[in-house]
């Protein structure tokens, strides 16, 4: 992937400083997903792995709405006439969006607003960091669509966010997440008015892409993997990231900027 | 289990709508437990993963209290007399307890009111979903007596609750948390009025066993079964799980009454 | 390590009523850690597993400032220089003072104050309560010297004390959290004024101290692990660990205290 140059068919993408943004971009549907934007998206994140310039990455909604989540008509309507191996199929491909986004090493950096619900909720909670505006309306529905709370790792990866009592009312009601609610319970970082989000978040972006991203590599990394080890483990897991994080030359320009009362220029390597 | 018929001796059982509630209902001494109530809960809980006409359980106590946890003349008093093999038999009794909680399909709503410590605060603990009231006291008093904190798994999962910290002081300190801490920090998911309290938990109760409740059981499953896998085990899981689901007929209902623009009525199949 | 004796180098130690306070005392420089700081902590705390007049700790800082961490010329000039073998030897020292921290049996208490910042973050984050003034300042700043934010545990620990999303934040911009983010988050367990901090720190110990200490030290066994076990395992492994409280003189004590209406006096045994 040459993110200069990037055209992927189901999304918007633009790229800048090292930050690339993904926007979802049906806003007269408020940007559902579709079998086919899951699998652009699913396959840009694995991408990413080796795209080295993209240092952070925001992912955003046009129109004032982040994501209506899966299409009523254009996946769940099919869906109900699959038979069990294409159902597998199509969870599969939904769960391993998820682990393209936890597992490729740019700090992902959700912005969200308006409509933010089933699949498009679960891309917020996959995201490191989310920003939202006093609008933004979070629910993880899928009760109402007759299925259960556990999508694409929500019943894992929620209640660490939130809580395991917070995430169940919410998994089990399908109810929606006020942003005040996001904020209080650790789910949003920050609420900022929607005319300033996209540069609120690519601010953020930027200032991550602007330190040594390789370190910030190895901090998603750890993130995801000491998440069931452990206490001994992750430390001696730890140890030995570090300790890697010690051998780049940004650890030797951070000691030598601040010898010299100067601030660092990381480089990422 | 026959929900309509059901007479346990040790607390009062009512069912109707798909909902059962268990009410401790020794009011005199602030609902304690026994040894045969801890027995009789724990075999009720177990009962209960075959009763399919119940959809979700409320656990409530009698007369402005939740309960005031294991007596202390009918069961610590006891206790201190035990040799070590009968010890063990009752602590993995009153695990057995949670564990069943757990373990059932069944959403379970803890309605708590006043003074709602020791096995009293596990059990609300070892509930999906929590309402209390601004009178509630709760507190993990084991320290108090003279024993750990670490009574039937509270060192497990009142940290995914309200984080460890908080955890680690109500644990080694015994101290109560207050009902506006408890919301503060997650433990309840929302304080009502007295006089409003089994009302709303049975309201709550009511709309979730008005919802796909086959699938609620997915969720239930879920949220205990990935506490301790990675981040891709539990996307297979859920995967899997979701795939399931959508096998179901409430998917298809959830779908055909969105198409008709009519609100799904699910039947739990 | 006799706790009345016990003169460590790099450090202030005091003992009383079963009290041991530590004090990072080079307040001149904000009580930087150095090579030699980091073992003497690491040592001690590990001599404290055989300390048994000892039954909780304070660590605390002088001058107003908990800790600056690791002093950027007398521990990160030199690792600049050094070979790999030697970057893992230190970053598994660092990581060693921490399982001392979470596997010496006494409760720990965190008095902070000022400067909280790099190790000195990490070991507010090791200790099990904390107690901060409204002008403490706490950051992973890793990041900010070119490393990851995954140092001495932070990327498993930080995330169980105020969830997912804030520690992410917190570990990839190495910002500082406020004293008022930190209680509201669940890192500071309360805000006290300066001038009470060391008072209130050592009045919980001391309570602690006068507690169940057996007890005490069971439970934060089983904080650490329970960590990354099944439900129903950690339920067995607290029935296991109940069990051998109950045979303590202590339960009985408070049983027999209770009877006589009286406030039971625990002895630790």
């Amino acid at each position: 992937m040459n993110p200069e140059t990037y055209q992927p068919e189901h999304f918007q993408w633009d790229y800048a400083d090292g930050v690339a943004t993904i926007t979802l971009n049906r806003p007269e549907r408020k940007n559902p997903l579709t079998f086919e934007s899951y699998a652009e998206l699913r396959d840009t994140f694995r991408a990413l792995s080796y795209a080295e310039a993209v240092k952070v990455v925001v992912v955003a909604g046009a129109g004032g709405n982040f994501s209506s989540g899966g299409d009523v008509h254009e996946i769940i309507g099919p869906l109900t006439e699959k038979p069990m191996p294409q159902l597998l199929e199509f969870t599969r491909m939904t769960g391993d969006l998820v682990k393209a986004m936890r597992g490729c090493p740019q700090p992902i950096v959700a912005a969200l607003d308006g409509v933010c619900v089933g699949a498009g909720a679960i891309m917020a909670m996959a995201s490191d960091m989310r920003l939202a505006t006093p609008e933004t309306k979070t629910a993880f529905l899928f009760t109402r669509v007759g299925l259960a709370g556990c999508d694409m790792g929500a019943c894992a990866i929620l209640p660490r966010i939130i809580g395991q009592g917070r995430a169940s009312e919410l998994l089990y009601t399908g109810r929606v997440m006020s942003a005040e609610e996001g904020e209080r319970w650790g789910f949003h970082n920050r609420l900022v008015d929607a005319g300033d989000l996209l540069d609120e978040a690519r601010k953020l972006a930027r200032s991550l892409a602007a330190g040594p991203t390789f370190a910030h590599g190895i901090t998603k990394t750890q993130l995801a993997h000491e998440w069931n080890v452990g206490i001994d483990t992750a430390i001696e897991m730890e140890a030995q990231a570090q300790a890697i994080c010690m051998a780049t030359k940004d650890f030797r320009r951070a000691f030598e900027a601040f010898a010299a009362k100067e601030k660092p220029v990381f480089e990422g390597d």
